[in-house]
This record gives structure tokens, sequence and C-alpha cells, in this order.
């Protein structure tokens, strides 16, 4: 008696238990012994909503993967495993994003425990990420902050929104390098910022290190600005039942990206706070408690008796505007 | 200095925690401090492809849920919490699908610890769900069968193959009702199976108690049939390096059923075997060990050395067809 040939279903699940983060695959689910406390989030990446439908599929992967890490990262998770659920149409090549998603895995020490294919009009990505509290490490909750504590950003904001309109003009990974619309490729001295804005939106890196380093302090909020650092600042500050003054002229929005936001018909200080998806950590901490130097995190104002945000050095109120998801 | 109007996601997000298995949400992940040993799944439910997009999303949620736990239902895992992922068009009755979401949670003794939510052109829900071990208990993996034990199916197989036939012809619930096209719902003697059929397939109902029997036991291994009877079977068998003999006569196929599959021209043993969406446990245990009789199920056939699957009392070879993803 033969074994007739199985369903393509079978077929990738069989090829994916090959791939080195995935051995796994193939039981109703995946059985964890001993996980200790877990942090469990989810996100989506959808074709026409966060990435164009013609996007690699290895650069889906990758950015798929670092999205959700950065919610584990802002609350001082280490990551541990990965569920993934795929919407796809037929044709779509889930070899190459399993491909990518699998060396990313591995490269952050993540095991793909667990999945589910099915068909669909559009391309839907969603994945569950499970992370560890590290032995003596704390929550980074956004409700642990203080009145007082000092805001920190992990990174630059804005700059991932530029490259957003720059992907929506045809912008496009080829190979490792990133390939410009015709008018911006032939314009040397914005080329290489735009360049950076589309790496920054297509390739984020979750800020894992920078989380992990905040749960071994004694008191820490976080947040990963994923909507616009005026909208996640609200977020940090309602559920801390706090107030925020924020210094404009602090925040880490690089001075060469003016011009590139002026060709786009942008304003860069208000993709700075509103643009959104840059995936850096926005943090409160005790005034004593400074991130260490080497994390090149930046000072942007400071927790008050709430409620309300405000523009440091004016009466301007600094509107929660953003991403907005429905 | 006033709190202006948040966007449309955190007011849904608000009006969830007022909800009652869903209380925490709202931080960048749940944070779970002691699971013990737990099981996970991902399962997707997707409008155009395992539902009609203009299904009432009260009776979405229930599915969604209830197909997930199937999952855990066949690793012997307690249903713990859920994570959700919604991709929607505007316009979608998100609250109505929460609001059924949170009691059909509360029913399971279910926490929905967290979400996400995103616009898309079409409806991808995405549910992944974690259940614990109990004490004592073992998991019932696929590969725990070996040659010899009996196989045993914990309810009827084909009937909700038949429910996706009747509603793509417009069967549709009404109110706790089912509304059946015209030339059915006038046809009495069929119209009861059809309503049985198309609850069957719109809201099956994960087994979870026999899935914890069974990893009450010594040895069992289990897969919940949700792409078809013949191919599931295959993958347990697969699983535990065996065969499989099957008694075509013993199937759970409810006798009324046969009009029912007639009257739409599809073969009511074939349905059986390979409709699939039944959401019931396929298991198999030692000789000497049969399910308490109060659970219903019905013995099958019996795992053999393999490979390959064949119908008792013939050379029939048994094909492992199904529901196919890819």
């Amino acid at each position: 008696v033969s074994s007739p040939r199985l369903p393509a279903e079978d077929q990738l699940i069989a090829w994916l238990r090959g791939l080195e983060a995935s051995g796994r695959l193939g039981d109703d689910t995946a059985q964890i012994e001993d996980l200790g406390p877990v942090a469990i989030s989810v996100d989506q990446q959808i074709a026409g909503t966060h990435f164009p439908a013609d996007l690699d599929p290895a650069w889906v992967a990758r950015r798929l993967l670092e999205v959700c890490l950065s919610d584990l990262a802002a609350s001082a998770a280490r990551p541990r495993c990965a569920f993934l659920a795929v919407a796809a149409p037929s044709g779509w090549d889930h070899r190459r994003f399993f491909r990518a998603l699998d060396r990313a895995c591995l490269s952050r020490g993540i095991e793909l425990a667990g999945g589910d294919v099915a068909r669909s009009a559009g391309l839907v990505l969603s994945l569950t990420v499970l992370g560890a509290r590290p032995e003596g490490g704390r929550w980074t909750r956004r409700s642990n902050g203080r009145p007082g504590d000092h805001l920190w950003l992990g990174g630059p904001v804005g700059l991932s929104a530029l490259g957003r309109r720059l992907v929506e003009r045809g912008a496009r990974p080829r190979g490792r390098g990133i390939e410009l619309p015709a008018e911006l490729a032939s314009a040397a001295p914005l080329a290489r910022a735009a360049r950076r804005a589309v790496r920054a939106h297509l390739a984020p890196t979750a800020q894992i290190e920078l989380g992990l380093w905040l749960g071994r302090q004694r008191r820490a909020a976080a947040i990963d600005v994923s909507d616009g650092l005026a909208l996640d600042l609200a977020r940090l500050c309602r559920e801390s039942a706090a107030g925020a003054v924020i210094d404009l002229e602090a925040l880490p929005v690089d001075p060469r990206l003016d011009a590139l936001a002026r060709h786009l018909g942008l304003d860069a200080l208000e993709q700075a706070l509103s643009g959104g998806e840059d995936y850096v950590l926005l943090f409160a901490l005790p005034p004593t408690v400074p991130p260490p130097r080497s994390a090149g995190c930046t000072s942007i104002g400071r927790l008050t008796e709430g409620p309300g945000m405000r523009v440091a050095g004016s009466d301007r109120e600094l509107a929660p505007t953003g991403w907005s998801h429905l």
C-alpha cells in the first residue's frame, strides 16, 4: 500500500520542518514546557495597508518579525517563540517568505513554533510573539511612569514616515540596496537621506537590548512608537495617569531630513510627532537614572502631573495625533 | 490642559476593557506570570474562504473561537487565554464581533488578553490560543499512536461539509435560528437535517472535555478533524509512523443526511471522509482503553503497521483527500 501525495499545505510544512527555526511544526499545537513569566503580543502586516502588495516577501517577513518584536522590547521581554498566520492569494511566494522569516528568527534566537496558512484575496500576515522575563527582570509597563520622570526616545522618529511616502512613490528594495523613484535617484544630496528613510520604514530593528536594560532598572515605563510619538506618548501618559511636557528642539530628527521632507511636501517635525512606524522605544525613567550613553537615547521631556501634553517653553498643547487603525 | 479625543482604535480598546473577558487590554504585551506547561495554536477565519462576507459578526466570533479551541482539545490542553488579530474593511461591526467573542470567551473560561486591529480590503481574523496542561495530564500528540491502537471519532463527520454547501446556497443564521434557501425551507423532511448541517458548519463546538479526558490516559494520540477525516487520519498515521484500517460502515454518518446529500448532488460517505471542518476529535487509544460511553464516541478502525490507509474488509486504499489550504 503506497502513501499517496499529500496536499500542498503538508508539503509546505514538511519543507518548513527542514528549516532551522521551524523544526517542530506539524502538531495541532506547539507545546512548551518551561516558559516562566511571559509577555505575549500579536501584530499584523497587511498588503495595501502596511506595505505594497508587490514588496519582496523576504522584506515583508523581516519587517513583520521586527514590528512584533518591538512590542516585546517595550515590555522588557526576551523573544522566545512566534506563531504565524498567513492569509495569502494563490501564487504568493510562501517559501521565499518563510526562508527569510526562518533566518530572521534564527538571528533573534526565536523558534517559529506554529502557524496557519490559508487562501485569501489579499495578503494578511499576523504574528504572535512570546517573550520571557529574564531572571531578576521587571516588566516595563506603560503604567509605570510617575510625574517627574524623564522621557527618552531610543532612536530617531519621523524617518520611517518619510520612507513610507517614498515607497508609495515607487521606492523598492533591489537585492540589498534601495531603488528610488527616478526624480530622487538623480538628486544626489537627497538620495542618501531617501535611502535611509526607506530602510527605516521597510527594515526597522526592534530595540530588544534597550528594552532588556530597562527591565533591569527598579522602575521604567515604556511603549514602542508605532502609531506616532504624540499618540503613543498620550497612551503612556494615560496609563501612568500623568501629563507630559515635550521639548520639540530636542527631538532626534536628523537635520538632513528637512530637505527630504520639503521635497516630499511634508513638515519634518510633524512627521516626527505623528508619522508613526518608527519602532523605537519611548520610555520614562526616574531623573536619577539615565540610559547608558552607548544606547544613543535622547532626552525629550518629562512626565508631569496630568492630564494633557504640552510643548516646553510655550502654552501649546500637543495633540495625540497619529496613525489610526480603524 | 484638556485631553483631546483619541483615535477610534483607543476608543475601541477603552470599550473592550469594560467587557468581562478583556479587562487587561491596552499594553504592548499581555504579561502572564504563571502558566505552567502550555500548548499554543493559531488559526484563521477568512471571509470568502471560510465564511461568507455577510455572515453575522457574532457568529463569526463564536466560530473563530471554537475552531481554535479545537486544536487545544486535540492536545488535551485547558484553554486559558487568546490573542486576536482583526484585519477588517471599514464599516465592519467590530463591537458586535467583540461582544460575542467576549461572551464566548467567558463561557469557555478564557481571557482575551491581547490583540491587534487594522484596516484591510477583506476580512481576515486570526486567533492565537494558549492552553495549560492540567496537573498530572499528558499532551495527546499526533505521534503518540501505535499499531494496534483503536481509532475513535468524537462526533459525526460530513455534516459540516453539507452545511457549507447550504451556506453557499444562501442559508444564514437569523437570530438564534437558521434560515434556509426557499427550495429547502419548504421541503419539511429535508429542512430539519439541513438546519442541523448549517449549525454544525457555522457553530461547531470544540471537544475540550473529551480532550482533557484523553490527556488523563497513559497514552493517547489525537488530532482534530478540520481538513477531512481521511486527510487528518493520514497526518496522525504519518506522525505515529503507522498505517490504518477504517471500517466505513462504522462511520458516524447520520442516516437522515443521505437524503440531504443526494438533494445537494453529493455523496454522504465522501463528505464524511473528505468534507472537513467537522471539529471533532479523531484519536487512537490502546485497545484496552475505551472512551467513556457518555462521550458518544465511535470506534472506526485501528492503527496498523504502516504505511497506508485501507478500507476494512476490502483491498481498497483510502486516499488522504480533504480541504487544501494552498
